[in-house]
């Protein structure tokens, strides 16, 4: 098994990166890409530094022969709406030509691609499935909703397997890891935990989507077992819960009082804050878990797991 | 206004040339392109004949400026499922790419875009709307609807001002036109009307979505007048009638006996002869028409309107 990961040194990428050898063994060679590393320990996986959104890297790095990509690299959905040229070169044009290659190479390489619930934008008050019709708000929901339907295509035909999976925000991102519009959800965790004061910028009350990276690693490793009767995309069950609840679990479990205090960004809120309960039975089924509760969120979060 | 036509030398470019110098008798400047021109007639309109998939071509193409591009090009399902380099060209990233450069030289410009009711894939019983989830049956299918995606997000931040067009099979396309897996739709009314034998691969009871050329092109100019309340994807209404019902109206339109005989394709009457209802009421509100009956269809079909 040879295995490629984009992103690697990206937050999720850390987290995937890490349960690797345990997952896999026996692989031939584990190949770690992203724009650089911040990171020089010693690894038994090979890191190659590089521009994704530069088609002769891709071309150069493509040239190996995958059996397993995990494409998690993508420019932030905050960032990718202000730089719009970035966005397209990386979280379409990039991911368009990962496939294509990929396929050319080891044509039915599985390949599990990190969509984002950032396909369906805005999403009303019924419960939401993975057949909900999208709108994406966001050009970084679009490329990732285009990129999806690229890709079931290509398993259709039998080019590849893939599975695209719409993950929400994972928290709790490192404060240093900015761009994305939904940040707000990962400092919380990192405020209370240091008993910082916090001025969280949506409403107390607002839904959101909740998963821990631990979680998002464990459904990333479920999903590179796909087989042949597998949807191409999935969403993966999520816990729904309010700010304010999470705010609370996670005070509780550290013991110091919150210093949270809530705003009326409703901008915001729209985006990440609305969201409806979510009917992931499907995914269910194929055996995909959320976060048990939000203490197992909360404890988590705050481990960096 | 200066006008661009994309795939102006095809089945529905052809109807939209001759209609255009009446509905936009002030145009500036009217430019065609295709791949070559089937005709050398003076024309009124600047012909460009070059291959899109080209980007050189399609760089040279929009460095003027178009306040108004109607792009019909494209490789047709059943060519753009054979040779997938080709209709990944063409489809896909040639239709990305003219987006992204009329937008850069021109931004807000109208784009109008022939998308396709191969967008949907297998529709089931219920009647079907645009809302209805997309799982393309064909790559031709799948490279639309990331197109229409593409022209969503471009309208939804202003960069340009796009409306996509599901179009169902158009009738009758000439017997020369081929590539195109519906062609039986279109055979049926030539057959007829030359009093020839014709084997229609798909039985006689099969339902699908009828549309004569003239109603395309009122529907495409009808497009062009969009403003910022409407949607970017438009499903206009059909005639969703038999195979049969199609038949024995043109039959008795031209007065000669059919010498059909329905076959027993179900591949392909699963693509195109097992369409439910269609609800269309959002296009019909904005103002869109099918051709009005069955009638009507045939009598534009027979004329080559």
């Amino acid at each position: 098994m040879r295995i490629l990961v984009t992103g690697a040194d990206g937050f999720l990428g850390c987290g995937l990166v890490d349960a690797l050898p345990k997952a896999y063994p026996h692989a031939q060679r584990i190949v770690l890409t992203d724009r650089a590393f911040s990171t020089f320990e010693p690894c038994s996986m090979e890191r190659i530094p590089g521009d994704l959104g530069d088609p002769e890297f891709l071309d150069q790095l493509l040239e190996q022969v995958f059996d397993l990509v995990f494409h998690l690299a993508s420019i932030p959905g905050g960032l990718a709406e202000r730089e719009q040229t970035l966005g397209y070169k990386v979280n379409l044009i990039a991911s368009l030509g990962l496939a294509e290659k990929l396929a050319q190479h080891r044509p039915g390489a599985t390949l599990v691609f990190a969509s984002s619930i950032a396909v369906y934008g805005e999403l009303g008050d019924k419960a939401a499935n993975v057949d909900t019709p999208c709108h994406p708000l966001l050009t970084y929901g679009a490329h990732k909703l285009m990129t999806e339907q690229l890709l079931s295509d290509m398993t259709r035909r039998g080019a590849l397997g893939a599975v695209s999976i719409r993950f929400p925000g994972i928290v709790a991102r490192p404060p240093t890891e900015s761009g994305h519009g939904s940040a707000f959800m990962s400092e919380l965790f990192h405020k209370i935990q240091a008993g910082d004061a916090y001025e969280c910028p949506v409403p107390g009350d607002s839904h959101c989507w909740w998963m821990s990276r631990n979680a998002a690693v464990n459904v990333l490793l479920h999903a590179a077992t796909r087989d042949k009767t597998w949807p191409t995309v999935i969403q993966p069950p999520v816990l729904h819960a309010t700010v304010k609840d999470v705010v609370d679990a996670t005070s509780q479990m550290t013991g110091k009082t919150s210093r949270i205090r809530f705003g009326t960004d409703v901008a915001l809120q729209r985006i990440f804050g609305a969201m409806p309960p979510l009917d992931a039975s499907e995914a269910i089924s194929l055996g995909f878990r959320a976060d048990s509760n939000l203490d197992t969120l909360a404890r988590a979060a705050l481990s960096g797991d």
